[in-house]
């Protein structure tokens, strides 16, 4: 979190050089307007001092107007002495650092995108060779902004095998995409939005700068705490929607019980407000169970279904569908528009052939059956590690949510992992504030199980090295 | 404009008809938050009754707070009596209701896309094979959001050729996205941008939804109205750039003056704002002239420079560029992961092997020669009507500006010369304003000669009829 590093051999007192660092990270910009400071106690575990120390620290910088404080819940960043920026200040737990980084060199837990040995690759090139035959130049004149209309009529028809009746279906360029919609769609500078806590930071960034006001909600083994959601549906007005990932939920893999599901909904026909349910894993069952989708029992037309074919399909194809409340449908043309006109006639047609084959039936079954087999080695392989506790058995999907010691960082440990050739996600990137959050995400999409033995043999040696570093007798040799 | 009829021979007095009809409208929703109504002339034309009816009308408006004056400028919607609505109003003006017209039916002199028989589809296929056959699955895997590499790097190549020094290239889903980035880059709501009037609407649209306020500099035969740019920038504050198509300006056709150009880049520099310029078009020439793009001058670094393929290559690949500013290219970056990640794999690698290949430059070689063909045919169509005026031979692009009597309403015209067999775009399409404007955008970019000749043919029909119905001799006869 501080990048800095304290010097106690150095001739200037320890708490002038956090003051110094902390200092300077604010006039490089490192921090945002209003951002939350680590705490006095995840502070001086961070840097190796005293609690006393940070508080001197955060004192001075208090008194140079580098921070302000708010009795009962910590000290806050000072816009002024903030550097001037362009007005998109880039998040550093936007994802965009660790899903992307170049990881050739390292056995990769940290993405969630299935190996491309699992890509249908022949079956795709043949769909592409037929639509380009077939159709000729239509392939790349300008397309319908709501999408390439057989596609549509077939995504209706897939939709219907999950009991989700609907025809107003809106092609996007991937899930990314919608999440933008959907923030140009409903979002006005200052609405409130309600997530889950974690959730997926690339949906928060992006509603965030759509000009909402997060407001999370914490997730518990069967959804979220009702209690508190009802408490804030009923203290605040202008709760603009509810955006979830009720099944597989990433990054914990939860996914909410039946019953939680349904309140949700009547908690929102009630309220008169939008869900967003994002659904990019409900395929990815390992059992019988094929989860429940609250599209499929939006009587009110309250739901805005999205749907990716990323994680299921192809994440360079660039395609997802929102399955629309019809309120919304002619809005969401015109906001798709302005977006990027339409998304790739080519890959639309191409991916709409293959459907109409039946072929993404078979694909399925077999990500299905290869996904089972990396869950249950690398299940395995994480209970060998006794201080690491499985938060949630999913069954489903395409990670492991691990809660590590409360006194771990788990960015920390991800440098040191990184180090050893591992890399995952630290749980921090999947929170708003700033605190250590015990959690790793760790995927097994990417890799086959080969790379997940090895990759938990060199996770297995970066936790040693840390426990060693905090002087930890290990427990592992 | 106004959309109900007043019935002379109704019981009701015309006032209280004129009333009633813009009340409707105005609570149905069909007015934007202080749109400005037509002035009583223009009024008085469109639903051919005497301008004291109007006026009258207006005052009755006014007392019940549907619409409030400015002296001097003219008669707005109030806020109070428009019904609530999402946060993204539907724009009649933004374009999507007449180029994205499903056309099939008529001769389309609206949509400036090149016709589908002169994309290079053989070639293209070829490419597309080569390059599934080279990288596999790495086409279908996540890609880099920047752009895929080798073909950032074979656009810097282009560039260079047109004397534009950069590696700061940004590959996007097309010209729209770029502008929607530029918007999410550079405006925070109440920031102030300027264009040329007329300019395209999807732009301004785009500004618009990003909260920008848009101030509109009048286009004269080379370039901008300089004495109107210059005090506007000595006047106000908080202009955040200006957005210029240079070259071949859509609707009008005009190409800058090099002094011109130059003033604008100087005053860019010495007022610290940037410059985005639109380039769709520089390579459609028809004669020797390959018109100066002010990216090549841009000492500075100033120009955001948007380069589309959707003109010169295929619409549908989705695929254009943004040469940016060293400042700016990193928060490019990330504004592009929100939007969609990244543009489509596949799409990326194909394009820059049929770019590598060379094959861009003999594909422009025809486009040029055929478009040119097209261009001189129309030319001489719309010369045989005496009362059209082209208001700019620009020897180059892929549409005519063409300015009709003054008393014509462009979009009776359009839905006559619908009716007729031929489409168009009505001047008003290109303006912020609502006022009749007696301009039309007629493009020969998606017809052949033939085409061209019957839809001319078509377009002089509707010319008569118009004029029939205005009790105005035909002179065309």
């Amino acid at each position: 979190m501080y990048d800095f590093k304290v010097d106690k051999k150095a001739g200037n007192k320890l708490y002038i050089q956090v003051f110094e660092g902390i200092k300077k990270m604010i006039e490089d910009g490192k921090f945002e307007r209003d951002q939350r400071l680590l705490t006095i106690r995840a502070a001086s575990l961070n840097l190796s001092v005293n609690s006393s120390t940070i508080v001197k620290a955060y004192d001075i910088l208090e008194k140079e107007g580098y921070l302000y404080k708010i009795v009962g819940s910590g000290c806050y960043v000072a816009a002024e002495k903030l550097p001037e920026k362009f007005h998109f200040e880039e998040e550093e737990d936007s994802g965009i650092n660790y899903s992307q980084l170049d990881l050739e060199e390292v056995i990769n837990f940290a993405s969630a995108t299935p190996s491309s040995e699992l890509f249908p690759l022949e079956d795709f090139k043949y769909a592409i060779n037929s639509v380009l035959e077939r159709d000729g130049g239509e392939v790349f004149s300008y397309q319908d902004p709501k999408g390439y209309g057989p596609l549509r009529e077939e995504i209706s028809r897939y939709l219907s095998e999950k009991n989700i009746k609907t025809d107003n279906i809106q092609i996007v360029s991937g899930s990314q995409q919608a999440i933008d919609i959907v923030g140009k769609m409903l979002i006005k500078p200052g609405d409130k939005i309600i997530v889950e806590g974690p959730t997926y930071s690339g949906a928060v960034t992006s509603f965030k700068k759509a000009g909402a006001h997060i407001i999370t909600i914490p997730l518990e083994k069967d959804g979220m705490d009702m209690k508190k959601l009802k408490s804030t549906l009923e203290k605040e007005r202008e709760i603009k929607f509810i955006y979830t990932m009720m099944n597989y939920h990433n990054p914990t893999g939860i996914c909410w019980s039946e019953t939680k599901k349904k309140k949700l909904l009547k908690m929102a026909f009630k309220n008169n407000i939008f869900i967003v349910e994002d659904d990019c894993m409900s395929e990815i069952y390992y059992g019988d169970y094929n989860p429940l989708s609250l599209k499929s029992i939006d009587e009110k037309e309250k739901v805005i279904y999205i749907k990716s074919f990323s994680k299921i399909f192809m994440p360079g194809l660039r395609l997802a569908f929102m399955a629309l409340p019809k309120e919304l449908s002619e809005t969401a043309v015109s906001v798709k528009y302005m977006a990027d006109i339409s998304s790739s006639g080519l890959n639309q047609r191409a991916f709409h052939y293959y459907m109409k084959k039946g072929c993404i039936y078979r694909h399925l079954d077999l990500i299905r059956k290869t996904f089972s087999q990396r869950y249950a080695v690398m299940k395995e392989e994480i209970k060998n590690i006794p201080q690491l506790k499985i938060v949630y058995e999913a069954e489903g999907g395409l990670f492991f949510w691990i809660k590590i010691p409360e006194w771990m960082d788990s960015e920390k440990f991800y440098n040191i992992a990184l180090k050893k050739g591992v890399a995952f996600l630290p749980g921090r990137v999947f929170y708003q504030k700033n605190d250590l959050s015990p959690y790793l995400r760790i995927s097994f999409a990417g890799v086959d199980e080969g790379e997940i033995k090895t990759g938990m043999i060199y996770f297995r040696e970066a936790f040693e090295e840390y426990l060693g570093k905090r002087g930890v007798k290990s427990p592992l040799v």
